[in-house]
């Protein structure tokens, strides 16, 4: 019998907001939590199973363990490594040396047990630890693949849902390029119920004019408003962790941006960073390199470089 | 506390369905399933009413009754009159003649005890019978609705989907006109993955050519090909009314093409028929006639013309 | 990656309600649906798949095919074989006589692909068909199993819940035995939030006696209350079934009764029939010979003569 | 058109993980988060909110507000006021004067919006905010009530399924009392699909023999063992009071234990504690005073007297 097991690296905020939507969904008949701090995932692996009895979540086995537990997993969410704290938004550089270590440390146990599982990367910043996880540590691409901007682009319809008064599941559209401060909106993809950006306001209603620069940078934005609101984030990318899980779990083919090393596609090698892509049961099942208008190609390129720079920085390229 | 309440009338091969995908759902705390043969709707309630201890169903209450059921139902699905037989395809003024008589008892019944209820039609030929129900009884339209090419673009993103090999929740285009023969698809609104048709070829795979025509015509042949195969079709129509009494019910706004009565759209009136709509908690919130090229705008017509010969045989217009 | 493959056999129905349920509750990534009557497979698999764009269904993948799909299937269905007719409610060797038939060309196709696939019988009669393929198709027991008095159970809780208006799923208590009209209540196992069968009365509201007789009559009875009034039953069944599957895809060793042949247990041989049984990855993991007042260790052994009866007459043993 | 909006007081981790499951249980189509900390409010329905575009939760109304956002609420949920911290678990008065204060601040509040809304407490020392609540607010009992033992008794399942390696969901039994340490197994209550306490050991597999003394332990200790594990606890709290939410705007009638105030039941008055209780459209539709053994009936006393203890220290009897 095929059952699917889930391996959840990191039980901080994200990881444990993972566990919660993983159980919710029923990703997994068994779900795992490995942290450092051992302790931590016991508390959050017990706090969980003992939730399950009630309601009509699946009745999964949901334990702590040591990274030998991935041997066997179906599929890896890893969401290791300290988070950005509210009062160091602008200190990238930081963030980035320390997580390269808590990444490298962790690649290190995974693959001494398995490069068979797919794994989706949350720790932050995002396209750094996805090409060096990739790159350094012989994971298949694709396989092994980043959230990338998928959480911009859930906020990124949620914003224009919410201006124009509709469905965010009727969004289309895209924020691509770096997960951070460089993502951009790929304009040239939006579209509500066929209706395309420069046509909306004629077919729905809003309140204000749409000011494409203001929404942007909103979305850019929220990420920080919801973390010096609440202290941290986790809901939103927990959501789209699972979407993505779900998504090589089921062997659903959605088309969605995740982070993958470049192999050339617009001139670009050396960085990771989202371009929609089809999400099947090998992961990255296709990467699509679609025509940009000049504008959204130049905020492609400067993302790049942004990414770039920190790898640079720390000597990953 | 609010609680709401659904209505099914008529409880044969589609309105058990609805009551299936309903339960699952979970749309409601309460459903009535209402049909003449009382038995039938009897024996359906019964037997679903026995399956839902099982699994994670909700505890639903689901019993039959009489139309005075309808007085606080809060929304009513009506599927209601004998469907087309496999053999009696192209007979579709026979249907008409049918179901207009069943309809206006149906009509004659409901409204004696409710207006206030959203109302959602199935019974074919379905232009036709949202015309009558609207029109004839005095029931607001948007508050009443067909479900219209739902299913007709439920088969249209299916189609695409396979044909591209993705998820077909991440095809975007319609098919409008008549729910029947004559309904089109609206290539003009047509997406995947940002992708607008005439790129689809370049950044997804496929077997053979993309053949507009062809595709056209199997979302057409699709019906009949179920219809011949099964022996009635049923599945596919309760997901799609069920998706529409959940935008109602929790106000999703939505935006899905329905059939109400134009009211010089295009400059046409005395027709319904399907264009994209925004549905939330009082139905139909925003009709959007969107601009359509030429070649549409032709077929949107002739849909309309279709439509208005069988109304005009029976002397609706 | 670990994806669950569903096949169901015979399509009717049945099947068809199997399948609604399957896609509903996720069971799985990939279903397939076999019939002789490929027509009506290919029909129903059609009008499933166009449904799943709607909604929140996953997309899986279904379709119809030959006994040849069973080779990969993690699990198999069988609603094979023609139901009663409302008309023929006590000819039940009639039945007999054609679903051993049906059955033995099933299993004879089914198991010169595969005996890996866990396979939950629900033709009836339905512990005839159970002996039959375990015994004659050397199927292990226990991986193969009969649904049973899954149903009855169902509406032994449903009926009782009605009775003192609480909650089906708080009702504990089983029907065993025959699926069919000797099955029994074991009322020693009946208790409601704790409280047992003869002190329901002190703490429940009712309104009128609980007459056990009564309420067992209309156990069996409802069985053909529902196919009388619709023509046949399905929606109860399928439930039952497919909670069967989710407790062998998700190994979630849920406590219920399901048929397999007895081995020795309260001196019963040469038959299958329903006793409680725990419901893992490996099919039936326990089965629990729980010890019996005498009334019901008669109505279990007066059961398993009716179903002995009937596989003598069909010289089964 | 019946709409749910449920409010949320207290946007801590409990709250927040409220949220959560809210939305993946779709219990309400409008959820307002309200919080003394305006900001944390903010961010964790921004956080939930830029989420639902993801995924099959329902794309539900989420957003931030004031106490006067209680006056159309159909359920409230408070989870106000500080938890207990790990280091101070012997300090229940310290807890309880905090929280004494707090709910009655938050208690003037909602009711100077409504005493309409069904209103489930999950603040701790729970017996005696939900006391406080009802006695000084004028709350119709019922209609407000806590969540009680509902987490020690998902506790206790999840504990016994564990030692008997079943599905948690099949085990029957109840943990009454206090929600705390003076929390009590209802050992007469506990049954294993029909098998009752006392036989469980003869039909099911278990490692170590049952020591009954040592799993009520177990389960008081859980809390701690989370609390100190993970530094809160809220997953299993914050899915025990979703259960029963869903349980008033389904009118489910389950039958679980909560805490309101006694009112003559086993001689006892003046106290709030958990007795199985039927929960339904009303809130508490009935309270079982069902019959303990002398042993459970003085494990009620000592329980009752504990609560009593802290209701007095702060003068509230």
């Amino acid at each position: 019998m095929q059952k699917n097991k889930l391996a959840i690296i990191g039980m901080g905020n994200v990881g444990s907001a993972v566990l919660v939507q993983a159980v919710a969904q029923q990703l997994a008949a068994e779900i795992v939590c490995i942290d450092i701090n051992e302790q931590k995932a016991h508390g959050e692996a017990l706090d969980m199973t003992h939730a399950t009895p009630a309601g009509c979540s699946p009745d999964v086995k949901i334990y702590s363990g040591g990274f030998e537990e991935c041997k066997d997993a179906s599929i890896i969410i890893c969401a290791g490594g300290p988070s950005i704290m509210p009062d160091e938004k602008h200190e990238r550089l930081i963030l980035a040396k320390r997580n390269i270590k808590v990444i490298g440390d962790i690649m290190k146990e995974v693959t001494s047990y398995t490069r068979d599982a797919a794994f989706i990367m949350i720790t932050n910043p995002l396209d750094v630890t996805t090409y060096l996880a990739v790159t350094r540590f012989d994971y298949a691409p694709g396989k092994l693949f980043g959230t990338g901007t998928t959480l911009e682009t859930l906020r990124f319809k949620r914003i224009i849902a919410n201006h124009y008064n509709v469905n965010a599941k009727d969004v289309q559209g895209f924020m691509l390029g770096e997960h951070g401060n460089s993502a951009f909106p790929a304009w040239s993809t939006v579209s509500i119920g066929g209706v395309r950006l420069n046509e909306l306001d004629k077919y729905y209603d809003y309140n204000e004019p749409f000011d494409k620069e203001k929404i942007a940078n909103t979305v850019v934005k929220t990420a920080y408003d919801v973390l010096e609101s609440k202290g941290w984030t986790n809901t939103g990318i927990a959501m789209g962790a699972c979407y993505l899980a779900k998504a090589v779990l089921l062997n659903t083919r959605c088309v969605t941006p995740v982070s993958i090393p470049l192999t050339g596609e617009y001139g670009l090698n050396d960085v990771a960073l989202s371009l929609p892509s089809i999400i099947g049961e090998n992961g990255v099942e296709k990467r699509l390199a679609i025509q940009f208008p000049d504008s959204e190609l130049e905020a492609l390129h400067k993302s790049a470089e942004s990414i770039k720079s920190i790898l640079r920085a720390n000597s990953l390229i």
